[in-house]
């Protein structure tokens, strides 16, 4: 690791920090006038580069997953840092899907006339400098990468210290990416440290630089940031979703949705944690549900009141409603109608992605209307919260703030917007 | 005031104020899904209390406006704290306007399908529970409380110590409105105290109860709130406007919109304090502007070479570039076409408006894509810079950061969005 070769005290780290910042500012100014078409060359001779130079960065790759394995790093995260042809395919796949979608830039999201004869546009812009603060995998720095230049933002990459030197070969095929269709490189940049305290500089905005801040891993991971950051963050800290089954639904479909919705994958952010069942229909649906859950290797925690109903259930304590599980369990609880669900939900939901499986159009209004999640579906999948899924091309992540980005954070999500206004002499009046 | 009345300790107000958060929480919860005939109703209840309690609100104005002058505080900010009859119909008029305006809850932004029949909404939705932050201008108690209110927000509002008589008389008035309505008088409250540590707790964020606070008055106030915020802030810190004139201008509309931008009121944000003038038409043009400029009464600072052309200017320095003087001055220099315009706008504006005078198309345009401020405006005076102006009813100020909000703050920027999808029994596959 760099920190290993050259040792850079505080007092280093914060100029250098103060540099790329600096450089990351310059380069965005440049960035965010830049067409689509050079913005594309860019994209398209990033993914290139990363497919001529593959062997480099499994290369790079082994290095990190040597280290790992001697760290005795879980199995879990030994799999998030691999990297093998198929992942790099992959990865080369959705730059070139990113190049592809249409330039938010200077596209005009809304337009009116006044009696004065102005006429007003509101028009998409770059939000500027993002900071990317992530863990483990190496692809986001390729993903962040692309999404950021696309949007013409300047990025500025922090990835863990376990997949540095997968992340160092990577950006340095983006910067070729990059330079090849003469932008500056200072369009993606990445921090050449692994030491803390570069992240805490990050966090405090390098000297206004930085216009958000985007922590992409675990828990610990978006806490710190959002607790130390001083500029806006785009952030979820957790997917902790619901699958709410009323008493209208139907059966079979509650039955797919709710395996689908928890074991299609179970370590991503839109898998379901607690299923709600209606408590009218819960004699009639609940054995099914469950032992289609448990079929497909689900650990079922259920309340007194569904323990009754399925006694293989094990018992559920106050901390299931809270708790994200990330794996093959689901918590299980009985609740009174779509007032019963919408009071959990509201009470315990990390407001990311919540489901209804009904027929009674009343009740999908209701839980449409009353619960304030980023995204809220009806007769469909948990598993659908994702940009991807949503047309959006690719995502940097799902956010669950209120403010500015909510959703999948796609590049539309990574721009900001500015008025034109064209008169003809207008002055104001007194 | 309250605070001499019953003294509250350190404590008391951190409990006191920890309460206010839930109950703003829990009526934002209610509030949200009420629709627009019960919000209209509830502001129009808002201005006839106004209005039949008018003479109530001028004896605490009084009050506020005798003990303002006993502590010697400024003919301006007299001027802003006074009210009379005019304004408090004024008052009345303007929460009328907010009650008239489309509902923007509920408004679907955009809607699309996906190849697997998902059908995608994207809605406004309210922000939450918003703190306004204010100085000595009593009426921004009633357009911050009606904004909010419509957008579906619970507010928390905070005004300066030198208003506290006006503004709790004016509380009392939105609080009957309110309850008329048959909407939790938790809507709006107002911190029962002057001491500072309110603040301190507000900024935060009330225990998460906080969604955004907004800041209105004075750079000092602005900047506090700016450094000190845990949360979300709508601000801006300055407008420090710039009226570009091109060689391509027309002269007599290049006067007249300097004449207004500089002058039809210096107090205001969007008022210009900068003047940049293509030094290929200096000789020409300038003297007829600046003594136009003068006539209206302005100090003109100028730049040695303006000072060459017009002997009557006085020095500009470096820092008159970054002063905004919300005064009858305005610093004059000559720049070199539109990319000396640009350099120096990129350089010192606060982001918040400018102007180009120009015939040339061209210039124009690289205007409006290379400058990132909040509103660009082509030949009209940088006074429109404001939400009434926009045709947004009215506003509760002028965003110059670039997330969320941007320019003027309205009914539309007080909310946030949600995705509804709906289905018909999808499930992801893998």
């Amino acid at each position: 690791m760099l920190k290993d070769k050259h040792p850079l005290e505080a007092g280093n780290i914060a100029d250098i920090m103060a540099n790329i910042g600096k450089v990351a500012a310059a380069s965005a100014r440049q960035l965010a006038i830049v067409g689509n078409e050079q913005k594309q060359a860019a994209l398209i001779g990033m993914a290139e580069s990363i497919l001529r130079n593959r062997q480099a960065i499994l290369s790079a790759n082994a290095l990190d997953m040597k280290a790992a394995k001697k760290s005795k790093l879980s199995k879990a995260f030994m799999d998030r840092l691999k990297l093998d042809e198929q992942r790099i395919e992959a990865m080369c796949e959705g730059i070139r899907a990113i190049a592809e979608l249409p330039d938010p830039v200077g596209t005009v999201i809304a337009e009116w006339d006044r009696p004065n004869g102005l006429h007003i546009e509101r028009v998409r812009t770059p939000l500027g400098v993002i900071g990317v603060i992530f863990e483990s995998r190496p692809n986001v720095a390729a993903d962040a990468g692309a999404l950021c230049l696309k949007a013409g933002n300047a990025v500025i990459l922090r990835g863990g210290s376990d997949s540095f030197h997968s992340t160092r070969a990577i950006h340095q095929c983006l910067v070729e990416g990059v330079e090849k269709a003469d932008l500056p490189p200072g369009c993606i940049q990445i921090v050449p440290t692994t030491d803390r305290i570069a992240v805490g500089e990050m966090l405090h905005g390098l000297g206004g630089t930085i216009d958000v801040i985007i922590p992409r891993g675990g828990k610990s991971l978006v806490a710190r940031v959002q607790q130390e950051a001083r500029v806006p963050v785009f952030a979820h800290l957790e997917g902790l979703c619901h699958v709410y089954i009323d008493k209208s639904a139907n059966l079979e479909m509650a039955k797919n949705i709710v395996v689908n919705s928890k074991m299609r994958r179970t370590g991503i952010c839109g898998a379901a944690e607690t299923l709600l069942v209606d408590s009218k229909v819960a004699n009639a649906y609940l054995p099914q549900i469950l032992q289609a859950l448990s079929k497909a290797g689900c650990q079922i925690r259920g309340s007194k009141e569904v323990q009754a109903i399925y006694p293989q259930a094990d018992s559920a304590k106050q901390e299931d409603w809270s708790t994200e599980y990330l794996d093959a369990i689901i918590a299980v609880k009985l609740v009174d109608g779509i007032d019963g669900a919408i009071n959990h939900i509201s009470k315990w939901s990390s407001n990311h992605t919540e489901a209804i499986i009904a027929e009674d159009a009343m009740a999908v209004e209701r839980f449409f209307n009353e619960i304030d999640s980023a995204i809220l579906l009806h007769n469909a999948s948990t598993q659908f919260g994702d940009g991807g899924e949503f047309g959006m091309g690719a995502e940097i992540g799902i956010a669950t703030g209120k403010m500015h980005a909510r959703g999948p954070v796609g590049v539309e999500q990574l721009t900001s917007f500015k008025y034109r206004v064209r008169g003809n002499g207008q002055i104001r009046p007194n």
